[in-house]
């Protein structure tokens, strides 16, 4: 596998909007198409898609970078119905965080996700996000926020 | 009634993706959510909300406008479920026709809707659009395309 991560763009849009995750699971996340027009009209949160070799697999959104808080937000992270169950997520977890590292001087990364989507907690919990008290509720999915400290 | 054209912004897109059309409706028409990226990804096209006095009822994209052509297109257009009924449809399309025609030098106006959506069709034609035999597949909801010939 070549995993890699490309901004999106007026080329690789219509293509990243058609993406969803699974039915049992859009309860937990926002579709890509309202995460999209979220990226360019806030204009403070940039949209990836995710790529093995040039099949795009997922998508998230990074951004909402904080300079007094030396933070920002992993956002809206999903792979693809039909490529889940091959450890992409697992995969491209660590590439977006060295990412977003590259992208912002930043000590704290943040990311909401919904209470009841545990085996996202799981993932997250595993490479050392927490549970942090703070809740999420600007978005229409309401959020509770995990935090991962981030030692440079 | 005081209906009116405003230009989504950071202000009140939120709100714009969160109008639909009836569950019977949305096969013919894409989500706002994708229209509103479409319009920033493609950078051609300008979404605006209608409002009658303070409550948005509606929404609708219009631009790739054609110099060579003089003409602009009208595009998905759609009032919510919630004010359906009321006549606005009716009372707002004249208004966005205005508001094309200031904005180009247009002397046609297209469109394009679904082949099986009916009462939208006969709305148009109401306004003298007329079916030109064109086919829009441009986008994720396949169209024919209506035109109407501005007389300035």
């Amino acid at each position: 596998m070549s995993l890699h991560i490309r901004e999106v763009t007026a080329d690789n849009w219509r293509l990243v909007a058609g993406l969803s995750v699974s039915e049992q699971q859009t309860q937990f996340i926002e579709s890509n198409a309202y995460s999209l027009a979220e990226s360019k009209f806030e204009n403070n949160g940039v949209s990836v898609g995710l790529y093995d070799g040039e099949i795009l697999v997922g998508y998230a959104m990074y951004g909402w970078p904080s300079e007094v808080n030396q933070s920002a937000w992993l956002d809206r992270f999903m792979i693809d119905y039909r490529y889940q169950g091959n450890g992409y997520a697992k995969q491209f977890l660590p590439l977006l965080l060295e990412y977003i590292q590259q992208q912002y001087a930043c000590q704290k990364i943040y990311l909401s996700l919904h209470p009841d989507n545990e085996p996202a907690q799981r993932l997250y919990e595993s490479f050392g996000f927490y549970l942090n008290g703070e809740v999420d509720d600007s978005g229409p999915v309401f959020g509770v926020v995990m935090e991962l400290r981030v030692n440079k």
